[in-house]
């Protein structure tokens, strides 16, 4: 699996009747490649704020647009990335090695995270120049 | 544990900057009394529609209306209750033995759910009345 891909989740819905809505399941190992340890989620953000701005070095999380959009940048030692999130049923998915910025909240945005392991502080790389040195000494 | 309960989560935010947002984080012990197995969400669903009407025998959940409102109806041993959800911070505790009926959704509503157990359908109650016998012979 690359660091990070973008995932198609199911919408089950009532063919009979559309107004019922929708549901997306999540579960390992049918729609994403790891177990639930910890989930959380982002909401009230101003759509000229940045937030994220850091990697990890284990840690393995898919990220949902539950409602709204944002923008993700992503980079990576596959190179840099931006990807929109504006649907429930799409989910990206970044493993560890990602510098992530979350940015272009709009108005009542809610961005989900489910993640692989519990909150821990040492896994955290919230330096820039730190975490460039740390992929590049990853890649050889 | 009663066999459903209000439980309140952390918003954690910047004292510097209230348009950084909200973070809520969610994992077990900490918040929750189960680990989790599964999420599911639910949107799209029109105001006057009604969803759940069903029970379960050992599934515990937590419920979050993530964005918008809606209205939990449950009954179980412990008798009948309503809930209006309308916040990311609350979420409801649903034990085993609750009958669930989730309607009034509002424009943009989604509600989270957070399962104990993977899917499974024989773990299902469907028919209201067989609901009632089996809540009756468990209080024995």
């Amino acid at each position: 699996m690359r660091s990070n891909s973008l995932l198609k989740f199911r919408k089950i819905n009532s063919e009979k009747d559309p107004g019922y809505g929708y549901l997306t399941p999540i579960q390992y190992p049918d729609e994403i490649p790891f177990a639930i340890k910890r989930v959380y989620y982002i909401y009230g953000t101003k759509s000229n704020r940045k937030r994220g701005s850091h990697a990890h070095k284990k840690l393995h999380q898919i990220l949902i647009c539950i409602n709204g959009s944002v923008k993700i940048y992503l980079e990576s030692a596959d190179g840099k990335k931006e990807v929109v999130l504006n649907d429930p049923s799409k989910g990206l998915y970044v493993g560890p090695g990602n510098w992530r910025e979350m940015s272009e909240f709009s108005d009542g945005a809610v961005l989900l995270v489910l993640a692989s392991e519990k909150y821990d502080e040492s896994d955290y790389i919230r330096d820039y120049d730190e975490f460039v040195k740390y992929i590049k000494k990853q890649e050889k």
